[in-house]
């Protein structure tokens, strides 16, 4: 079901002084900067590896304002690791076969995520604490085309 | 410098309760147990994904006792993303390199990580908030043999 880590994303309050440090300390180059208004986030991608599956990177993630989700994580634990996402193939099966499972989700259905991804969280409650993201990049399952979340 | 997500280092408090969540819901299969001393943890590896750079995991963490790093995590915080592991090639270099670029390490050099690999952990104050963790598996960088750490 899982084909790669897709990213780990980590919230920051400053996200152009992390991205410099993330930069410069691990020789990594930001590949897309994007502002999501539906996860009230401003966020950078910093490519890691690519691999058969796809890349893998680390998502940096600064709040739109205290009051969304990365907001209210920062004022509750400081900056940090927020959440993991994992690539799959087919997130609507995947999202199917999770809640069959008996795992709480966040998303009964994708939504938008970074570089025109469907993405859809699972609650961290079933998890081990652990707020879970599935990632289906787009083309990644070529014998059903991506639909077009609305 | 960094070859991939090698992995995402989750704290638990029942090791076995976990791992069978994390079996039955994503379909994965511990592929390494090991009871590792030094650090305090018995550990679990799952393997997400193969990529040209060695395999990514999802590791599952159960402290040996309260006065260990991951237990005083689990006291801190609760269960969660404990750290995140990147792959490198070469963990001396990286080591030097990351150094010089003025981050803190709590490990100088390099020392036993879950199955024969050499790991060394970065402090999470300069790399916002997050534990890092640097892993070089044997055999990754055949022009330079792993040396024994001892």
């Amino acid at each position: 079901m899982l084909t790669r880590i897709d990213h780990v994303g980590i919230a920051c309050r400053d996200l152009a002084q992390r991205i410099a440090i993330y930069e410069s300390t691990f020789k990594l180059v930001v590949v897309n900067r994007e502002l999501n208004e539906e996860q009230g986030v401003s966020e950078a991608l910093l490519r890691v590896a690519d691999g058969p599956a796809g890349a893998s990177y680390i998502q940096l993630l600064e709040p739109l304002g205290p009051d969304t989700p990365v907001g209210r994580f920062l004022a509750r634990r400081g900056e940090g690791i927020h959440h993991v996402g994992y690539g799959v193939a087919n997130i609507t099966a995947a999202l199917e076969s999770i809640g069959a499972a008996g795992i709480k989700l966040i998303d009964s259905r994708p939504r938008h995520g970074s570089m025109g991804s469907s993405v859809a969280f699972l609650h961290p409650a079933d998890l081990g604490g652990v707020l879970t993201e599935l990632v289906q990049v787009p083309g990644e399952h070529p014998d059903q085309p991506r639909k077009i979340i609305t």
